[in-house]
């Protein structure tokens, strides 16, 4: 195993998602790994997954779970909530490598956080209908209470770049109202389009709740596992990361580099 | 010709969407033609249609297309304003029936309404990047002006039910503004989730913009060919339709019923 992992330290890192959303993590990577080399997966075609069924989620996971291991990744990061809520599983028993995801980074964190053992977490519908995150921390703490709420408008919003219109603003504090009803100190971001929308859900939640970016969580679960692992890349040059997507929808390049916050270059359409 | 089409008359009328939102072109027609026979086709597990590319869409048109003519449907409407916008040339060519779509529908009646010859249109951006509202009401009547709006965000709420909703009110308001700052009298409403929102588009247009519903516009053509080719079915019983989806995501049924005004019976799901 050790010797097998030496041999792949020059390999990239496997992030996937059902769009663009897995770019925050891409950017937490960078930032806590800048020599590792990412290979992205945005299932671009078929995103969004939040409002589509277990089984067809599970069939996707699989597809590009083939895809990215043929393509040698060291490591496998499930960026998308709605899919590893969904078929973590599934993926793991497919994947030769470790497989890392945001629900698990993003639990860990919250329980780590609290102090009230009152956890709020929003999500997609299919994210929140899964049941993922209070199961992932009840694992690690059953004390803790956690109180869920699905946000399915935060996405398009995102995507729309009204990242603080009173639009976002008016709908944020109706998502929002019920679980801090429910005296949270710790509000968990179910999604990886929802970093965005940080600064305006910190002002809607007020100055006391901590939010868990679960896209900062994985990135330095990602750091631990490669370290303890020996599987940290040797090279100490700027790596050229690869991006694929399955289709290139109205304004991709534009809201891709948005999540990023830099260019998006070596972007490739893969047709299925 | 007559021979095949009088041999047809109760075959059903094939209509097809990317999702949910045909669905409102179902009631127009029930409303209209309460005998004929409907078989639905709704593309749930890859839905929104919207935010794809065209050679995506037109390979889905396709497939659906394929679907519906091996169950031997008369008349083929396409209720879905994306497809019809970027795949409609390549599904006339594979039906041997009579196509029908939202957009034509819609362009004949703006056309026939407006008396100041000033037009908006607001749709989805894949139909409004398209051109194809202002192209089909400029062979009509070149002219007519056309000032055209993509709204995004309009779908989401929908599906959300949030149909007179005060963050509704607020988006509704700001994508409007341009095209009422030109001082249209008619104002299409080019996509099939629209028709929902219709009272509150009616209040903020204000009450001397006439909307055109194109659900309503498509069932009245449909009407009229039938009638026109004597393909009009001659039962006089309560038909029963079919509905298929390709997935049955969170909230289906009830949006699903909706949108239709009535139960949703018959729904079957095919995996593609």
């Amino acid at each position: 195993m050790r010797g097998v992992a030496l041999e792949n330290t020059g390999n990239p890192i496997g992030v996937f998602d059902s769009g663009v959303g897995g770019l925050t993590v891409v950017r937490a990577l960078m930032e806590r790994l800048p020599f590792e080399k990412i290979i992205y997966f945005g299932d671009t075609a078929r995103v969004p997954y939040g409002i589509k069924s277990a089984e067809t989620i599970i069939g996707y996971a699989r597809q590009i779970t083939a895809f990215l291991l043929a393509r040698d990744v060291k490591l496998l990061i499930v960026a998308c909530n709605t899919m590893s809520a969904v078929a973590y599983e599934e993926i793991s028993k497919l994947s030769s490598v470790p497989v890392l995801d945001v629900i698990e980074a993003g639990a860990g964190m919250a329980c780590t956080t609290t102090k009230t053992k009152r956890v709020g977490v929003i999500g997609t519908p299919a994210t929140i209908g899964s049941d993922t995150y209070p199961r992932a921390i009840h694992r690690r703490d059953h004390e803790i209470k956690v109180f869920s709420q699905a946000c399915p408008l935060f996405v398009p919003l995102v995507e729309e770049g009204w990242l603080d219109h009173p639009a976002t603003r008016l709908i944020a504090r109706e998502y929002l109202a019920p679980v801090l009803a429910r005296r949270i100190d710790t509000l968990v971001l179910g999604c990886t389009h929802y970093p965005l929308l940080k600064p305006l859900l910190q002002k809607t939640a007020g100055p006391n709740i901590i939010l868990v970016d679960s896209a900062l969580a994985v990135a330095a679960t990602a750091a631990r596992l490669l370290k303890e692992k020996g599987m940290e890349t040797p090279c100490r040059e700027n790596p050229e990361h690869r991006f694929f997507v399955t289709d290139a929808p109205y304004r991709f390049q534009q809201t891709g580099e948005g999540f990023l916050q830099r260019p998006l270059v070596h972007l490739e359409i893969i047709r299925w």
